[in-house]
């Protein structure tokens, strides 16, 4: 992956005065011509706004790399979790068997999905942090010829990290198995080629790395694994073959879309294409992830994944040792500055996250950082270090490069 | 249900210029302050969105008369059909069985659902218009003591028919069966107040008649029915108990909420409120459809529903008898003058349909209506009377009041 530093990335206008940035994975701060789109309403059943749909699944596609034309687009109203569930439920045969690899909140969801689909599935469960592997899922796949799909979470918003996704494919291509991949914070910025990425699906949401508005998904599958999933789904609602079969027949999605939400969606598709496309926003997002991260440092703040394993998404940095710090304060503080941070998800130390998506540049990041340091001043915090448990937290981690 | 015309219904101001009005049973023509509101961003974990999450939901159970305390409101993202999925695989239980009252595509639809989830139902099917009566709803369960609960549509919208609610939830209620209402289209507009009417739950969603723009929709049901609910849904996403549950521990959504539509449905409900709310609300659609009527049946057009059966929401007309009438040809001309219109779905005899809903006043319908003979005379239809099947079709209706 080019994690590269671009110094010529565009710059991001300040939100609205009085709104705050919004650091964290989602909703994101987004650019005010998005928003502007949403000030015209459109009628569903219309022609002009049926292009626009024909026009965002292809969009969708180029930036997946399908120039064979062998995926389709199917996008699903509801959030990234609304297409987890649908590709889940329309992909994996009612007696098939998944390998979800969980590291984080997402993974699990996957597994809890399942149940609920009432599919058979074994869980990797890596715990807080740490990557499941390619040899472990060839281990796996080996010992289980039952398990007919693997389920990998591209990056993992719960710690920040991003999954090696290519050994995963490729030791899931190996062993002939099925590779779904939920790649919700970090397709459109992470590359995610199905040229050179072996999967038979991914879902992704307009409101991460494209920086649309919440309010659908959208599932990026291969033909042949649609065509196979008629009949299948447990849900009319989520049923990815009927939506796609009736947007093909129709042009028109199933039951009544956010209108709105599409229109500014393909504002920021035209803004995304216009950064340079995928490369264009990691640069960004890499960069404001590396000024974020320098910055924190000479605060004393500590990242938990050291830099191999650190996604240019979200960073999770651990809180301070020192006990003048409790994070809901620390939140305030950072909202009355204009910055919504987010709190941790780990089980074993205290922590927070910053984003480094949506319109946000290196200058914002260098605002953040100084924000912190306001903040840490006023709460009485001498010095931001983590204690020493999570460090040797991190020491784990190191081994598993 | 008071359909009193009041003369003192605001007016509502144009869209921008070049946009149509939608006159569609959704999307909407909203106000330009409820898209306005959509132009910032909310970090869905920070106090400010969760306190607007809280208001939406009080404001809903005012809405529909809930005084006591005994219902909850359960915002869901998605579309309103998904808000139907949620009721029915959450509120059925798994050895339910229903009875499903359908006149149209909304409840065919419901039927399906079942399908999906496993449910054992049984429909009354009524056909295309003919509405689904409380006599006939008692032999049903008279029949089937097996019969757990009736699922009803309140405004079909695929004629326009307003059921008869009242007497299907007094013949619900007397057989000691549970009711479950899709109000999709009816709620805010048409009285559905839960101190007068037995029921279960109701579903409606944010695009409807308080005139939000689309993205998710609500279940309003019994705190009693939510709690039995636990452990019964086939579907994460649409699990309401679930939603349900960790929206009252958290204050959250449990997945990212459409932040924008629930920012601009705040502003929906504010002006809701400012027009007289449910009362206010129908005094301008229903004033809006009697203009419309009259002035369609100057000039030759029949509607397909008469007056006792006749929604605010959606009026039905006979496509004209004379052959040099295309449909599409119609929609055209209305489009090219401002107005989106929508088709019909009878299966016996052509017709369009108009809405009446949205940021539209009686005098848009009286353009629609100049609209409309324009288009005629660019047509070179002389007159717009229907054929003599189509009146035929009305008559079986009138046998029904």
């Amino acid at each position: 992956m080019d994690t590269a530093v671009d110094s010529s990335v565009t710059s991001c206008a300040a939100p609205a005065k009085g709104e705050p940035y919004l650091l964290t994975p989602g909703p994101l701060t987004t650019a005010l011509s998005t928003k502007e789109a949403m000030l015209r309403d459109w009628g569903s059943w219309d022609g002009d706004f049926r292009a626009m749909t024909t026009q965002l699944r292809r969009s969708l596609l180029e930036i997946a790399g399908d120039t064979a034309g062998n995926y389709d687009c199917v996008p699903l109203q509801g959030s990234g979790s609304y297409c987890v569930e649908a590709m889940l439920g329309s992909l994996v045969p009612r007696d098939g068997h998944a390998l979800v690899l969980a590291n984080g909140a997402y993974g699990k969801r996957i597994a809890t999905t399942l149940g609920y689909l009432g599919r058979r599935h074994t869980v990797l469960d890596k715990g807080d942090y740490l990557p499941p592997r390619g040899s472990e899922v060839e281990r796996m796949l080996d010992a289980d010829p039952s398990i007919t799909h693997v389920v990998a979470v591209h990056c993992e918003t719960s710690s920040g990290i991003l999954n090696p996704i290519e050994e995963i494919a490729a030791a899931t291509a190996k062993k002939g198995r099925k590779l779904l991949i939920d790649s919700m914070s970090a397709f459109g910025a992470v590359p995610l080629d199905v040229r050179h990425l072996q999967c038979e699906a991914f879902v992704s949401s307009a409101n991460k790395c494209i920086e649309g508005v919440p309010g659908f998904g959208f599932v990026i599958a291969r033909k042949g694994a649609l065509l196979e999933a008629k009949g299948r789904s447990h849900s009319l609602s989520l049923d990815v073959y009927d939506q796609w079969d009736v947007m093909n027949r129709t042009g028109q999605w199933r039951f009544t879309p956010p209108t709105h939400t599409v229109a500014a969606f393909i504002e920021a598709l035209r803004l995304h294409a216009l950064e340079g496309g995928q490369a264009g926003r990691l640069a960004r997002y890499a960069h404001n992830r590396d000024v974020l991260v320098a910055g924190m440092h000479e605060l004393g703040f500590e990242p938990l994944l050291d830099a191999h394993w650190r996604s240019p998404i979200i960073v999770t940095f651990f809180a301070p040792a020192d006990p003048a710090f409790r994070f809901e304060h620390f939140y305030d503080l950072m909202k009355q500055q204009g910055f919504i941070i987010y709190p941790g998800k780990l089980t074993v130390v205290d922590s927070f996250r910053v984003g480094c998506i949506g319109q946000v540049d290196a200058d914002v990041m260098r605002r953040v950082v100084v924000a912190c340091a306001q903040a840490l001043r006023t709460m009485g915090v001498e010095h931001a270090a983590p204690p020493g448990v999570a460090l040797e937290e991190r020491q784990l981690l190191a081994q598993q490069v």
